[in-house]
């Protein structure tokens, strides 16, 4: 079947409205309406090329919720009509140990949204700017929130994973002293989760225009990283960091704040490398830099129905289609709060 | 009382006989005939400043054993006569949460065995290299090894436990594949005591010459690691990598050879930083690069009474005191294998 989408025939191209094919479904397959679309900073980085590999034409999105409206004959979990959501992954091997594990994020054959590699027209995923999608009901996430929180939801499919996964791996929780550093897509959602998960949570921002948002958002503690009082007051206080922040940034500053056995996670990957880190910092207080990369499927069901059970949702800002490529621009200046979400009843338009 | 030690006056002048004083053991203390003591990199460093802040005249040596000649009124655990090593410290605060889990190590007032705050004269703590020493008895560990083995115990106390801390606290043992980076004084007690505690032990060395070696100390696997495809052969196998090498070196390719959630533990501060690692390494298998020092004093206990029933001391080179400036050229060129320990009877020639 033929469906209206948004994507870029190039990388120098902007997005426009496309006609992409999705297959009929299979019997193990979901078919979804999307209602709504996060839009995730790796969508502009994938459009325009900026990573390796773009396959072209590239249709992003990888915060997809919506209704399903077909499902195959051997599809147990799904009904017509559910909410459902679809976030960065749509398939992978399913018998390595990550699979098993429940971290088919981690899986080496883990298919992306878009830009992966499928059978399916035209050889490479297309994702959730488009009026509807076709995945295998075991990368189908069921939501659980009041149907007027839709929108709302879709930013929780990769932002929301992408903080809760480390938040989890790494113990936040009562007792816990929790620090977010940047406060955006990824870092908004990561103060409300470490709120909701019982941790201290404190906020980093270069910016003191910033505080009454963060605090609003849920962090107790407000701290400027330019303000170096500030930042040597929370020497050696926090177990955990989840940094958002991907443009290269000194990150001796928020390792010094870390406790022994503290671990500083980092959710982004910038363009050019970080300042390299002091090893001397590690090695005084046994503390270790991470990575963690959005999340596995039982792990982003699990955050949703947290959510849905704490009513915790995303920011955001609702766009039509056709404002996507102002809204990159808005995006690439940090104005935004704190995600915008496309309504994708738009696409017929 | 006076004793004799071997240091140096200044950075730039060559370490000589000195004459030191020692306090006369308190109610707590021990009083140590210094029998051995091993030389180590952060001697070397000391002694010529290249670190912040040497205090002269500088006495180095914290890889100490010997017998006790006297014990203060209050000593519970220790007799003249025993046989006893010190290591890297010989006091912390002893009351912060570091020295409440037994990791006096990581203790913002840990103090260590030479050039620390002390109320001895001259105001900083003199180590190893001398006849004598008085440390309070917590700080202060007992060899359970056969007496002719003492001089290769040394070592032990800073290279040994400094391996030995991160095997432990990550994990290694039966099931799980641990490389260890480096085949020098810190190397070669890390593939050893690797391998004692059942891990699959592979070595990483630049030098095809130190395969043989390698494997004789214990490495399952012996890898060259400027060969391109073995170093590829070894994607995604290890849980764990003690990385003892200081001078700046690629991590990518170590952090690569990591399995999904697999750390790097860095024991060596390299005096310019290395090159920054990638994010992106981090991020797509959970992956973490740690720092780990040293270790806790009861680890320490572990760690020497787990050598002495396993038969496992370190591989030395006994010299004289008057040859020290000369070993520490021979250090800096590598060549020892793989530890030179003093002979400290010979500091009263
Ligand atoms: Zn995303
Ligand atoms: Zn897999
Ligand atoms: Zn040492
Ligand atoms: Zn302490």
């Amino acid at each position: 079947m033929t469906v209206k989408a948004y994507g870029a025939h190039a990388a120098d191209q902007p997005l426009q409205s496309l006609d992409i094919a999705r297959r009929a479904p299979g019997a193990h397959d979901v078919q979804i309406d999307i209602a709504f679309c996060g839009v995730c900073h790796s969508d502009l980085h994938t459009v325009r090329s900026e990573w390796a590999g773009t396959l072209y034409p590239c249709v992003p999105g990888h915060e997809i919720v919506g209704r399903v409206s077909a499902v195959g004959a051997h599809v147990a979990g799904f009904a017509i009509g559910d909410l459902v959501g679809v976030g960065c992954m749509v398939d992978s091997c399913r018998h390595c140990a990550d699979c098993a594990d429940g971290l088919e994020n981690y899986c080496d054959g883990m298919v992306g949204t878009y830009n992966g590699a499928t059978a399916d027209a035209p050889g490479h995923t297309l994702g959730g700017y488009s009026e509807r999608i076709v995945v295998d009901e075991r990368y189908v996430l069921r939501v659980r929130h009041p149907e007027q929180q839709l929108a709302a939801v879709a930013p929780l499919l990769c932002a929301g994973i992408t903080t809760w996964s480390p938040l989890r791996h790494w113990g936040a929780g009562p007792g816990k002293t929790v620090g977010v550093v940047g406060i955006g897509g990824l870092g908004h959602m990561g103060i409300k989760l470490a709120r909701a998960l019982g941790a201290h949570v404190v906020a980093f921002t270069t910016s003191e225009s910033k505080r009454q948002a963060a605090e609003a958002l849920g962090a107790h503690e407000v701290i400027v990283s330019r303000d170096a009082d500030a930042m040597a007051a929370q020497a050696q206080k926090l177990d955990l960091i989840v940094n958002t922040v991907a443009a290269p940034h000194d990150l001796d500053a928020f390792l010094n704040l870390l406790k022994r056995d503290g671990t500083m996670v980092l959710v982004g990957a910038p363009a050019t490398p970080h300042p390299s880190p002091q090893v001397f910092n590690l090695i005084t207080k046994r503390r270790a830099i991470a990575g963690s990369m959005i999340g596995g499927i039982a792990e982003t069901q699990e955050m949703l129905d947290f959510c849905a059970e704490h009513g915790i949702v995303a920011d955001i800002e609702m766009i039509r289609a056709d404002e996507i490529n102002a809204a990159y621009e808005r995006m690439l200046q940090g104005d935004v709060k704190y995600r915008f979400v496309i309504d994708n009843a738009t696409l017929a338009a």
